[in-house]
């Protein structure tokens, strides 16, 4: 039904990201998850293995925390290696065309940071654009980002509350893809 | 004087980057240069060695090509893995308060692709928030990020001329942070 690229090198130490898949898992059999920091710790991705599995799918997540603004290293490295040339784009590279790709992330701060004058100075959509114009440069209809602030415990929030946002917008996700 | 942190993944296969860098060598030895695709071929990255690099210098220089409107992965775990809390940030993390940061960047197609109606629809600029944002966030001073735009043979540019392009940019990149 849908595809989840999981960008968390780390999936034992996250909070969030954690209870956020095991909902998904729990109410969504149909969504094929891959969890990049497990199958490949080394960054060797497999990049024909992962080209099939988009081929399966119309509708791509990328469901990952924001690390320095940005996606984890090994999520782009699965862009650099699995959008290849022929593949995402160039004279043959049409395969991901028409396909949906909704990008799916957690932020430690809470969004009132993410302004000017806010401890993060941007707003948080500001970040994404390196993925709006991949998604079109391949093809794909990107939809807007989805985001779930405030998964650190630094603001206040105890990892039970945590987890239960997590449910909570792990269920919105769902409702947006479905 | 500055140390320069190249985030080509494989320099032996760039043309750019691999002329910048040579004419840098030639022309200014007080230059440090750490390779990342050569010395962490497996990403495999020593943070303490980079924040030791890092300490060594007042202007931090990050070459690299853009990868998919954004930093090759190799240079993005860099990130990941070195500005570490209590060294870039946190209540004892000022170790890069004040140094300058300058981001210098290969682009395959030309500048006027780079804007509304061109082939990449946003101007270059806008892709370059996280790394700004990074910057404010350890405290440093983000120098406006300098751009070499039509690397890619794809638009009609001879090796040579790419090569004696690159020449006169890494003279222009030196002027700069002199």
């Amino acid at each position: 039904m849908a595809l989840l690229i999981l960008g968390h090198p780390q999936l034992g130490k996250s909070i969030a990201n954690k209870a956020i898949i095991k909902e998904i898992q729990k109410n969504n059999s149909e969504i094929e998850i891959r969890n990049l920091g497990e199958l490949y710790p080394d960054f060797n991705i497999n990049a024909e293995e992962e080209q099939k599995a988009l081929l399966r799918h119309e509708t791509v997540i990328l469901q990952y925390p924001l690390y320095w603004y940005n996606m984890p290293a090994i999520l782009k490295h699965w862009f650099d290696v699995v959008f290849e040339h022929q593949f995402a784009y160039g004279s043959k590279g049409d395969k991901l065309k028409g396909k949906k790709l909704l990008t799916s992330v957690t932020v430690g701060s809470l969004e009132k940071e993410y302004k000017p004058f806010g401890k993060h100075n941007f707003r948080t959509t500001e970040f994404f654009k390196n993925i709006e114009q991949t998604a079109y440069f391949a093809q794909m209809t990107f939809l807007d980002p989805m985001f779930f602030h405030g998964t650190s415990a630094v603001d206040g929030f105890t990892e039970d509350e945590i987890k239960e946002r997590a449910k909570r917008y792990a269920n919105l996700l769902l409702s947006s893809v479905v």
